[in-house]
Parts: structure tokens; C-alpha cells; sequence
């Protein structure tokens, strides 16, 4: 499929990494309108053949553990080594919080001016799904702009973790070392997604965090990974300081190491071909339910039987099954 | 709605607990027929105000963990205090090993002989969902029967766990106590389900036993149990031998602790109701996927599409919105 000349010229801008052209790439794919959608999904086939290339790094942690201080001195470190760093971010809350969590580019001063450098905040658009949904497009786009590394952030609550490591080759958790003896609990579920755990802020209570380190190692250990053929190992853990810029160097080499070695074994390549279908999969799932839930057969009665379920006086089968038959009868 | 004659005495005899009517009624449950599966969604409606009455226990483990032999001591115990039991199981892979896992009667000797306990091994038929889907009506029909206690059994592969977590009030898991110092391994994302971890066959090696009951005591503590509002507390970490009897009363104490406290709290109805609603909402969900997948349209153009966004040819999301077009526009 060709594009009309003004797609071309802006596919064109984003292949030669033009910082205008990037953005106005991803106006379009952030618009509602039907129309811009469909350039947007021309656009998106025409970049595809030069995707793929960044090393797509997924990294949560909760609010105050450091991240974007951790990731400013990260991407520093890459663009000092001659390589090209996109930020984006996955806060379905944005919209609510007024974007003050994540992808804020003056909580990265001296990242957001680097022309090496791509900072790009959330969408503000409502659900999880659809922010999740921008950003996978967004992560190509810049991709196809010749980015290197590509980090994802999120922020520790919802299920935002599991959306970023469905779009990335790693999960990074950071954690905080805690003062007294009470490690801070790891959010259930997200623990099961890390590749590395990064104790962060570690030079302010050096102590702490090597208790929190021999903890969390020993936590992987007897929780799941150990012996987990996709993993060979558990998640390393290490210490670091994003302020003072300690341990970036070695949490490139733990990345590296991670990449490489499932790039060598496939891992890396069967990761991006699942996770791919799987979003093809999330998106035909959400809007199949989201027309049956606005078809006016089944919204009628929804309600009541929503509530007859929740009241127990329907089995849920029963009702489903009920509804189903609306739905095919009045759609036939 | 009201029955037919023979289905209201059907219905009349599993309230009086019947041992034939109960088995009958699972048999229409779990016929694919048309007619039948009508019946059935009619006796489950009559049936419905007379379930909710049992403790509903899930329970996992590796095989050799001791489950059998763990459930059956359980639930002599239980009869000896004048309750009824019932175990099921979800077992998706019985189709291919003959069921040999799950919910083989001979695997229960002396539980399967008396009145008071009803045994059903899991549903043959094919996929989890499938499996789950019955196991869950047949549980509402044991409750409807009096039992008092549901014991749900599966094994610690797949997502069977999940399935299993998502119709019980509390999820047990049953691990074994190392002979080194190598603590098997828990799969991930099973930890973040436990409500109770029992160490079984503690009598074999009661050292490693306790070592174990300290790690995972200690794991659970950093993973996101601790602190966790739906939880207060980390989940129990406790030793027994099913061989033996040993740990049964305490094992029963710490549930009805458990759900006691839950039902006090408010907790307990919360996720029945929660539940209930997932229940139909996965149903719903599973029908329109299957039908999508099976329009003539979209089936004719599937297989090169998925190959097409395993080849990062098609962005997911392109191929996803041309999927849905062409089921859209065929379907009105």
C-alpha cells in the first residue's frame, strides 16, 4: 500500500530521525479521528520494515523510588557510549494526576536536552488499554527514528506492569532500600515479571540495601524462577545510586548480558513474535466486548443482570449464556 | 422459570442430597447437547438460592506432593466432626492421561467409601476453560446438596491455578520439604494466589521441613503479601504429613480462621460476588472470540495475517482494526 505524498514525506522525516516529523507521527497516532487512524495505520505498515531495532527495556518502580533520576543518568551514560535514547511512558492515572508521575521532561533536565534524546510523556487518553495501545505504536515509531534503546516507565500501581512488559524485551523492577528492618513489600504479581531487580538509592543507606539485595535474591530464588527454563536463573539483583550516577554502568552490562544471550537462544525473537500476537489478540478481545456491552439488546437488560448475579439468584453461566443469545439474535 | 416435572424432582433430589440425583445432574451439566444444556441452565437457576453454603477450598501442588493423601485425611477429619465433603478437580490434561492425576477415587480409599463425602474426578473434556466452566456449576450443585465443604483440586502446571484460585474462598498450596537445601522452586505467579502454604510429608525430613516453613515464610514477607490491604498479612506457612494425619486440625483451624475473618470483614462476599462476575464476563468473552475466530471472513484471511504480524510485516495493531472491519462489515 503507498502512502499519499504528505505520509510519505513524514515517514521519510521519521526514518532520517527528524524530531518534528516524530512528533507529528505521533499526533496522528494519538487522534481520535477515523480518518487520521487510517493514515496512522499506513504510516505504522510503512515504518514496520524499520522497526525492531532498539533494545526495549520496561522499568517500574513506586512513587519516590528514583526512576526518572535513574533513568536520566542511564541515558546519559548510553548517549556518552554514541547511543540514541527514547523515554516513553505508561500512567493510565495521567489523566487524573495531571501527567505529574511520569514522562514529565523537567524531572530530566539534562536528558531532555540532549538531541540524542527522546522524552515523550504519557498519553493522557483514559484507559490502561488505550495508553498502553499509543505506546506500543510509539515505541515503532521510534524505532523506525533510529532510536537504540527504548525505555518504557510505568509507574508501581494498576495492572500498568503487565502492559509494559507485554511491549518490552526486559523488565526492570527499582526498589528503595529501607531504613529499618521491614523490606518494603514488592506489589503482587509484578515480582513475577522482573528479568533485574535494581535497588536504587543505595548510597543512602548502604547497609539497608544489602540486606534488601540478600533478601529479594533469596525471595527469587524460592519464588518461581529458579529453574524456570525461560529464565535459566533468577533475576539478578544489584544495588545502585541513579543520583550519583553508581551501578548505571553495570545495570547496561546485566542488560546487555540479558539481550545477548536470548538473542543467541531465539528467547529474545519468540518474546517480541508472542507478544505481538498477543496484542493483535488484547485488541480484537477489547473491542469484541466493548460492542457487545454497547449493543442495545444487551445494555437493556445488563444492569438487572449484573445485579441478579451479584445477588446470586442467576449463576453466572446461566446469565452469560442469556446475554449471548440476545446479542446473536439481534445481530443476525 | 419453572421446571418440568422431572427436572423438579431431579432438583428435589440433589436438595435432599441424593448420591444418584447429584450424579445425574452433573451428567446433564456436562452434556454438549443443545436440549440438555437448556435443562441444565434451568436446574441451575432452581437450584441457585440453596448454594453458597460450603467453605469452598482450593489445592495445589507438584505431583508427589501428597495431595490425595492430604485431602483424604483432611477429610476424615472433617466427617469425624460431622461435616460432608466433596472434592472435585480441574485437571485440562485428563483428557490425555487418562485422568490419572486428579480425582481418581482409588486414589481415596478410605474418603471414597463413606456417605458423607462425594468424589468427582475432574471433566474430561478438552480445553481449561471448558473444564473450569463445569467444575464451577458442579461445585454450586454439591453446595446445593449440603455439602460443607468443596475441596477443589488441580496441579501445579498451567494456569489451572488461576482458574481454581478464581472459584474457591481460599487457595492452598501444598509444597514438599527438600532433602537439601535447594528449595523446589514455586512457579511463577502461583506464591501471589496462596492464601495458606502447607509443607507436606514435614515428616520425612523435618529439618529440611523447617527450613523450608522459614524460606518461604521469609519470601512471602517480601513479596507483596506483607502490607497488602486484601490480605493484612502474609499468607500461614505451615508443616504437616496427610500420611500421618498430622497438621490436619490445624490446617482446618487456620481456614476457617481465614474465612471467618473474611466473612466478618466483609471480604468473603466481596469475592464471591467478584467472582461471579468474572465468571460470566470470561464466558462472554470466550463466545465472542470463538465466534470471531470462526466467521467466514475472518477465517479466510487469519492464517496469512498472524503470519504477517509474526513476521513484523503488519503492525498488531493495523492487522487487529482490518480483522474487526471485515468481521463488521460482514456481520450486519
Amino acid at each position: 500500500m503507498s502512502l499519499p505524498l504528505a505520509d510519505q514525506a513524514l515517514a521519510d522525516g521519521v526514518r532520517r530521525s527528524e524530531r518534528r516529523a516524530l512528533a507529528k507521527a505521533i499526533t496522528l497516532l494519538e487522534s481520535t479521528r477515523a480518518d487520521h487512524r487510517a493514515r496512522a495505520d499506513a504510516l505504522l505498515d510503512a515504518l514496520l520494515p524499520a522497526t525492531g531495532g532498539a533494545v526495549r527495556i520496561g522499568l517500574s518502580g513506586v512513587p519516590g523510588v528514583g526512576k526518572s533520576t535513574f533513568i536520566e543518568a542511564l541515558g546519559l551514560h548510553l548517549i556518552g557510549q554514541g547511543r540514541r535514547v527514547a523515554v516513553l511512558a505508561v500512567d493510565p492515572s495521567s489523566s487524573v494526576s495531571g501527567g505529574s508521575i511520569l514522562g514529565d521532561k523537567t524531572r530530566m533536565e539534562q536528558l531532555s536536552v540532549r538531541d540524542e534524546a527522546f522524552i515523550r510523556p504519557s498519553p493522557a487518553a483514559g484507559t490502561l488499554g488505550g495508553v498502553a495501545e499509543k505506546t506500543r505504536e510509539v515505541l515503532l515509531l521510534c524505532e523506525a527514528a533510529g532510536y537504540d534503546v527504548v525505555i518504557v516507565e510505568t509507574v508501581g500501581v494498576g495492572q500498568s506492569e503487565t502492559a509494559v512488559a507485554g511491549m518490552t524485551d526486559l523488565f526492570v523492577l527499582l526498589q528503595l532500600p529501607n531504613a529499618g528492618d521491614d523490606l518494603q513489600a514488592i506489589k503482587k504479581g509484578v515480582m513475577e515479571l522482573a528479568d533485574l531487580v535494581v535497588i536504587n538509592k543505595a548510597d543512602l543507606d548502604p547497609a539497608a540495601a544489602t540486606r534488601a539485595q540478600a533478601q529479594i535474591t533469596s525471595a527469587l530464588r524460592v519464588f518461581g524462577q529458579q529453574g524456570n527454563p525461560a529464565h535459566g536463573a533468577p533475576a539478578p539483583v544489584m544495588q545502585a545510586s541513579g543520583l550519583k550516577g553508581e551501578g548505571v554502568a553495570m545495570f547496561w552490562a546485566l542488560v546487555m548480558q540479558h539481550v545477548e544471550a536470548r538473542r543467541a537462544s531465539g528467547a529474545l525473537a519468540q518474546r517480541r513474535q508472542r507478544q505481538a500476537q498477543d496484542w493483535l489478540w488484547d485488541l480484537v478481545r477489547h473491542r469484541l466486548l466493548s460492542d457487545f456491552r454497547a449493543h442495545p439488546a444487551v445494555q437493556r437488560v445488563l444492569p438487572a443482570t449484573l445485579a441478579e448475579v451479584s445477588a446470586a439468584r442467576t449463576a453466572p453461566s446461566v446469565a452469560a449464556r442469556r446475554l449471548l443469545q440476545l446479542f446473536e439474535s439481534n445481530n443476525s
